[in-house]
């Protein structure tokens, strides 16, 4: 608690949370901080190209691969001071335990940073498939490129090729986070098991009316393209809640134009976003609210259409390590439920290359992405113990 | 149409349609040409210091009270050809007409090119009721004030209470309108007999929720204030057109923050209007909305409120004016149909001083206030034939 709480003056906001982005000065003092204690916990810290951390420590078994944990510590603009930071200075406190208690386990132990993992998990997805021009060239939050800021915290972006690691390069990635969502407190439950993280589509949608004067249009000679916009978010609402199961979809932005009092809109454009652990499901969500938006328009001659859809993959957890989180847990006597991470993480980007495992641990109010966001100390101190306990034991048994 | 399609020329837009806002180099120059198309007509012009063009013709009888005509020709940004520029030059074409058969009406004639209609009918209103100093140092679409405009016209805003009239000071105002909706148009009938000009109630309504992850946030957890908004944009149609009625209801005008693909809109703001002549329906309208809105707020814990709503009175028109209109057109074998206008008009603010009656012709498409306005040549001088017998007979019966 004590290292969260100095971390968290790296950036602190002066009305609550931190504004840490990647790539800004914050970021590269609370990296500073962070490569400190890893020297503390007797790791022995490099950077690699992409500017990702990396604290290692030996095993006694040079023939194994290495086990991975770790998280990362930049946030949002006015983000909160729990998100990756838990899961980060728990792996360091994991090494620190290791050495205050002599023990040195068989696999070499790396406590990963990764870096700006809020801004695309660009760190991991350096390290499990590389990063193009396209990625390199992206303007980040910080106001910088990717490539700039891998510079500016001492990586070498003419090499990131050099952090890529091999499917089958590592025994196993272990991240401990919060939720960043409101079932764990809500069910009384101390930890999360999650058994992967959503996918997600999402698309822009166009709906076209025809713009006219809101005092002389009759009301049923109008093609109000932000009535069947309503009509559509509505129904997405329904499509998503009429089946069981936990995805979820959202209309996150909408814009009507010409947008004043006396026009009826010609134009609406609206972001739909869905996630679910199962691609079939969302992908069949997405198709079917196509189709009722087709019906939607007819209503009131207006026509949508969708522009390309952006996927990204879900990514499920090994369920071998969710036993092993599972029963490590029930050992502490933790109590447990396995469920589906709705946000992205590092581990998504790191299950390309082996075995990941995931522990949740409660967000009080659900909240996260702000400064209100909070996990009660002892809720932390039983993650951090169901992380060392799980790497303990996951050593003893590969 | 000659005359038409010369002032089509000040501030022709390369796309069609013109950009002659109040103000602007073009409508100084349209004006220009307006004032040496009402001297050829023999009119005494002169401008009043609101900047009001007023071309004068003396009648016979000196104790009679002026009769005016008369509309705009300043227009909105991207606008058409007809809307103000058909009353304003077809009033002008009575005055040639008289001057034509050398005819002398009992009444003093004034045709009057009221300036800035668009920009909230100004030049009228400056004529029935004075301009504040509020309004005076608003700024114009132009960019200028309303007092600099009134300056860059000619007129002098140190003395707008000098082209103040007051009630009972005119013998009536005719003024000839595009229709700006498609009623007559779909009906096929030549001349509306506008029997009002709707009231209008606007209010800015704002819902609360709460902004969270879109991903980690499961539906039965959301306070989604976009999804509030979308079933108060479909309670405002279905209240609307629920009652039998003209009235008309708009949500013209939407924000959803943060906006972003991967948050539950937290916040969102929309502009909700309502128009009828009667001004208890609407607002008896608006009223049950607000009602609606608290009850869609409670499904999701969401919360309405609505700010100070701006309200228009109706402006209804004199019954004997619309009895003479309808028995000049059907001498003239026209078509008509009595029907409420839903757009605001400068007859609207004259009728605070004096009768005032209006006089409609279709909209093709009922498409105004952008290039496509359009009515017919064959319409037009329907319209302007109406307006003349109308001048003619109300000078012999009054």
């Amino acid at each position: 608690m004590d290292h969260l709480h100095a971390l968290s003056q790296y950036g602190k906001n002066p009305r609550g949370g931190v504004s840490r982005v990647a790539y800004s000065e914050p970021d590269r003092q609370g990296r500073e901080y962070a490569m400190q204690l890893m020297r503390d916990a007797g790791l022995d810290v490099t950077l690699d190209a992409a500017g990702n951390l990396i604290g290692s420590r030996s095993g006694s078994d040079p023939s194994l691969k290495p086990l991975l944990i770790g998280s990362h510590i930049d946030s949002v603009i006015e983000g909160g001071n729990y998100d990756g930071d838990v899961g980060s200075l728990s792996a360091i406190e994991v090494a620190q335990s290791l050495r205050e208690h002599s023990l040195q386990l068989r696999h070499p132990l790396q406590v990963v940073i990764f870096q700006n993992e809020e801004g695309g998990t660009i760190g991991s997805h350096a390290m499990a498939a590389g990063l193009t021009d396209q990625v390199l060239n992206s303007v980040s939050s910080s106001g910088k490129t990717v490539r700039d800021g891998i510079r500016f915290l001492g990586g070498d972006p003419d090499k990131v090729r050099q952090p890529e690691r091999q499917p089958g390069s590592i025994a196993a990635y272990l991240e401990l986070h919060i939720e960043q969502g409101g079932v764990l407190e809500q069910e009384k439950i101390d930890i999360g098991i999650v058994e992967g993280i959503v996918g997600i589509v999402h698309s822009e949608v166009t709906i076209e009316g025809f713009a006219n004067h809101a005092g002389t249009t009759p009301m049923a000679q109008r093609h109000d393209a932000l009535l069947s916009a309503a009509r559509f978010i509505e129904k997405v609402n329904q499509a998503v809640t009429s089946i069981p199961g936990r995805q979820v979809g959202t209309v996150g932005w909408v814009r009507a134009q010409p947008g004043v009092y006396n026009v009826v809109p010609g134009r609406v454009t609206l972001g739909l976003e869905l996630r679910d652990l199962d691609r079939k499901k969302f992908m069949g969500l997405f198709d079917q609210l196509r189709a009722d938006a087709e019906r939607i328009g007819k209503l009131n001659g207006t026509k949508f259409s969708f522009g390309e859809p952006f996927i990204i993959d879900p990514a499920l957890t090994n369920p071998e390590l969710q036993r092993l989180i599972g029963e490590t847990a029930k050992e502490l006597r933790f109590t447990t439920k396995v469920m589906p991470s709705g946000a992205g993480h590092d581990a998504q980007e790191v299950s390309r290359i082996g075995p990941v495992g995931m522990i949740f641990i409660p967000s009080i109010g659900g909240i996260s992405h702000a400064p209100k966001e909070f996990s009660r100390p002892e809720d932390i101190e039983h993650g951090a113990n169901v992380l060392l306990q799980s790497v303990l034991r996951f050593d003893a048994r590969n």
